[in-house]
Formats: structure tokens, C-alpha cells, sequence
């Protein structure tokens, strides 16, 4: 039973994050709230994605594609223009490969300019509930330090790119966006903006590097992840993923978040509990974050590589209890 | 003043054709009513459509989104989906030169298979004033027998592809469908309907041989366009085509119409006053078709070679006055 006055008003939740992490709590979150703004990371520099960006100079779409078809209206325009995004063409041609929504994007930035106008349209055009953001209006450069690629393990090499960081079988120590003659890349205003006025904010799953922690070293993102009154949630991953973070446990994964934002505060921790192999490890490096760990079984059944969006959404919505936010999901 | 009863339906108007053609006739009548039906030519081999049927084997797309563009809301949302249908990438990558709304509808056409419900799809997108289909639901190969080519003047060689066709230096003296296996295409069944329901049918302008013709070359659109009691009117080209139809008099482009199409009654021939060297005979060939020819200035103000919608379709409407339809538009 929802409360009157202020709580008449949806939840308000923003999920930071891309690739197929960010689609898991999209797909939770639509069952919580209507009023769900995805943040996606534009790094991606392999696939389609990266071949529009090399040859166009473009955002690169495809994690935006996949957010966009996550929110889609769940009618029969919603699920077939959903259908039409993510189709790839097949064969052997120039074509070979992308996915149509990525050309369709691509096509909307060209013409239109405005990344946050072309993601507004493309909502428009799939009946979105929610929103769909970008966290910068240009394209980001990752750039990683990693061990363990010589004979010498401590000698620390620079990885650059999406791709190489995320497939790389060295340790990933540390990573930065690379900064053009402007400077560091500006946050998207409206992305901004979201995280500010949110009442819950999500950070991951996803590729720890290069989908999750991206967000935090973009300044004004940072700032306003640290300075909103959100209750902030951090989704843990189900299983570690192979490059990147092969091999971390669920408490390193919390470290490297820390690592990369010493000030970030975060109210709760939510994990798979067949992925956590020591709980009170767990909770302890949760409560160093001021964070209390909500271990549950959040993937599909017998799936146990991928969230169930009904699991992850009771569970998030437990998270949300112990700030009187439940009430208003 | 519209009769009442069965008038108060809107005119219900046929344009037949392909490429810029298709889009001047497309612009004058839907000055005229709001029932337009393109019904569009799917032979072409050449630019983006070329590359996107060699590569996925799909029907050619150029002809249909330029149909699509030229019937689309004036307002906010058609406008802006026409400009990004109609944009190509430019640069010197694989995709140089497509038009989005190519790749989109290729798309569509990949996930949905039947080509009048991806039309359909793309007219809800752009608030489509009327409706677009192809003549057949597969693409088609022009063939041509042409003279000239040779040092013997009366030598006919046969051209193969619409690109090949619409720049051949020959003469080209007659055309064909290359048929299948399966013996000639099939007509697109809605699009033969579209002809019987017409109270107007419009075939030209366009390449005449590469965009007009093909039309009276698939048996059943063939006989549709002889049995339907709509009002036909031809309307001839402005300026006589560089290749395929090099230094055809007006009269010559309906002679080879009857050639193709020898038991083809027309009601009316539209052509610009300032494009008919001889008016006597234009009428004379018109006449010999059951045509009156109607000859008006029918150009935008200082561009000789483009039709101007207001001018044809006040020409269209004098045409429409001989059969008592022009108190419906």
C-alpha cells in the first residue's frame, strides 16, 4: 500500500552499467517502477559497435541498443521493433554482422545531432518505459593498467580499448579514460541530472572495468553518484568473468569499486548467494562501504550464469525495504 | 462541393512507377486526396539497393523508402524520419553511400518476410498519408533488347539489369522480366487489388523503360491495369532520359507503351506544354491510346526537369474533370 502525497510519485531508479548487466536489472527494475533511466557506458570499441564508431566517428550504439530493447513497451510494437534492433544481418558482406538498431542509431546521430534527442526518438519509437541515457555524449577510451603479461609479473603494462582490456589474461590493476586536449570527457547533463534526483541508483553487473566502473571516472558522474540521496545498490556478478576479472572474488570486486572512488557510500550489496563463497568476507567488505550484503538466489533456475529479472526485483525491492523505499514499488 | 452518398469517399488514386519520378506524382496527389497507393518498381541493381540485394538477397529498397518519403506526415515526427530515412553515410567506409532507410527496411524485411507488412510497419513510423507497396514481393531483373551497340546498326544485343538498361549507349527497343524457374513473378496481390479499387491510376513519369514499363510486364498488374474502370492517365517525362530513352519525342514513349502493352486503353495523357515539341502529334498518339492529352506548364518556377506538385496536380485534376471525378478531389 502506497502512501499519500510525495510517494504517490514512482519510484524514481537509475541503473548504471552496460551490455547484458545493465539489460539483467533494466529487466528488474521495469518490474518495480515505471520510471527506470538507464546510464550506459559508451566505451565499447569491438563488434558492430566498434566499426560504426572507427568508420562514422559515432557513440557507440550497441549497449545503448540493448538497453533501449531491455525498456522496450512489452505490446506488439514494442517486441517487434525490439526484435528489429537486435536482428544482426548474417552472411559474409560489408554488412555482415551489425545489428540493425545500431544502424538505426547511427543513422538518428547523424541526422539529429543529439545524442539524448536520438535515444528520446528511438523511446518514442518502442513505446519505452523509461529512459535511456547515455554517460557521455561522445564516444570513451578506456585505458587500463595490468599486470602479469611479462616474465617480470610486476611490471605494469597500458591496454587500451574496450576489447583488449576486457579479453586481456594479464590483472587489471587500475583503469582511466583516456583524456582528449579538452580534458577528461563531460558527463551527459541529463544522465546527471538522474542520478541526482534518483531515489535508488544501481551500479553493475557487467564487466567490471569496462561496463561498471567507467561511470565513476567520469567527474560530474562521480560527483553527483557520490553526492545524491539515492539509495545506492551495487549488483554483484554471478560469475567472474573470463579477461578482466577472471579470478576475483565478490569481496575484490567491492575493492576495485572503492580503489576507483574512495568517497562513494553505498546503503546496499546485492549477490547471488550460490556466487558468494564466503558470506562474512562479503559482508565485511559491504560494510566497509557502509553497505549491508543481501544474499539471495537471483538467477533463473538452472541458469546460473544469468539474473532472473523477477528474483533480482524481489531482491533489490528487500534492499529497498530498510529504507522505507519499499513501500513505493 | 462533394456529392453526398457514395462520393463522400475519398478518391482513391493509384501511382505506379519508381525513383524521382514516382515522387513528383506522389506529391501532386496527395494534394488531391488522402488515398494515394504507390505501387513500386523493384528491379533496381544499381547504389545502395544493388548492394543490399547482391549482399542479403532481399528486395531492393531505394525505390520503396523514396515512395515513403515523398507520402510522409508534414509534420514534426514525418519529417524528421524522412530526412533520417533519406540520409546516407557518408565517408569511405562498408558503408558509404547506404541510405538509412535502406538498411532499415533490409532490416525489416529480414525479421518480418513479407514486404507489405514491413511497409506497412514503416508507413505507422512516418504517419503516412496513403500507402506504399512493391509490384511484386521479389526483386526482378530487367532484360532489354538493344540496337546500336554494334557496328552493324541493327544487331539487337540483350542487356541484362536495370543499371545496365537505364545507361546503355543502344537504342533500346524492347523489355522483358528475366523469369525464374518458377516462370514469370507474381504481381504483389494487394497492389493488383489496389488497381481494380483505383478511381485514378497514374503510370509516369520515370526512366521509362527501367521504372514505368516493368509494370505492364507482370501478368497480373498487366491485366489489372487493362480491366480496372479507374480513370488512367499517362504522364510523360519532362526532359527525355540521358541512356534508355536518348532523343524520344513524347510521342515514341507512348508507342512503345502500346508496344508493351498492346490492349491498354488510356483516358488521359498529362504532359509538360514546354516538353512537347509537337503538340499535334502527342495528341495524335494519345488519341490512338483513347487518351486526351492535356498540356500545361507543369515545372517548378526555372527548373525545367522537375514537376512541380501544385502545377501536376491541377493538370491531374483537369484530366479527372472529363470523367466527372474532379468534384472528389
Amino acid at each position: 500500500m502506497q502512501p499519500a502525497g510525495a510517494h504517490d510519485q514512482p519510484l524514481r531508479a537509475v541503473a548504471l552499467g552496460g551490455g547484458h548487466g545493465l539489460q539483467a536489472t533494466l529487466r528488474a527494475l521495469r518490474l518495480l517502477t515505471p520510471d527506470v533511466t538507464a546510464v550506459v557506458t559508451v566505451a565499447d570499441d569491438g563488434g558492430s559497435s566498434g566499426r560504426l564508431r572507427r568508420e562514422l566517428g559515432l557513440l557507440p550504439p550497441g549497449d545503448l541498443r540493448k538497453a533501449l530493447a531491455a525498456l522496450a513497451a512489452e505490446d506488439d510494437a514494442g517486441r517487434m521493433w525490439s526484435e528489429v534492433f537486435q536482428h544482426r544481418f548474417g552472411g559474409n558482406g560489408a554488412l555482415a554482422g551489425h545489428a540493425v538498431g545500431n544502424l538505426l542509431i547511427a543513422g538518428l546521430l547523424e541526422t539529429l545531432g543529439d545524442p539524448v534527442a536520438v535515444l528520446d526518438e528511438v523511446a518514442r519509437l518502442m513505446g519505452l518505459r523509461g529512459r535511456v541515457l547515455p554517460m557521455c555524449n561522445v564516444p570513451l577510451d578506456i585505458e587500463a593498467d595490468v599486470t602479469g603479461l611479462d616474465e617480470d609479473v610486476t611490471a605494469v603494462r597500458r591496454i587500451r580499448g574496450q576489447v583488449a582490456v576486457a579479453t586481456t589474461p594479464g590483472q587489471v590493476q587500475r583503469i582511466r579514460l583516456r583524456a582528449d586536449r579538452n580534458g577528461p570527457p563531460t558527463a551527459c547533463p541529463q544522465a546527471v541530472q538522474a542520478v541526482l534526483d534518483a531515489d535508488v541508483v544501481l551500479l553493475g553487473p557487467g564487466s567490471w572495468f569496462t561496463s561498471v566502473l567507467p561511470h565513476l571516472l567520469v567527474p560530474e558522474l562521480h560527483e553527483a553518484l557520490v553526492d545524491t540521496a539515492a539509495c545506492k545498490v551495487v549488483v554483484l556478478n554471478l560469475v567472474p568473468q573470463p579477461g578482466e576479472t577472471a579470478g576475483f572474488s565478490p569481496e575484490r570486486h567491492l575493492d576495485v569499486l572503492c580503489q576507483h572512488a574512495p568517497r562513494l557510500r553505498v546503503d546496499a550489496v546485492v549477490a547471488d548467494v550460490d556466487s558468494v563463497p564466503t558470506p562474512e568476507r562479503l559482508r565485511t567488505a559491504a560494510a566497509s562501504l557502509g553497505a549491508t550484503a543481501h544474499l539471495s538466489t537471483v538467477t533463473a533456475g538452472g541458469a546460473a550464469d544469468r539474473h532472473d529479472p523477477a528474483a533480482l526485483a524481489l531482491s533489490l525491492r528487500d534492499a529497498l525495504q530498510l529504507h522505507g523505499l519499499h513501500d513505493r514499488v
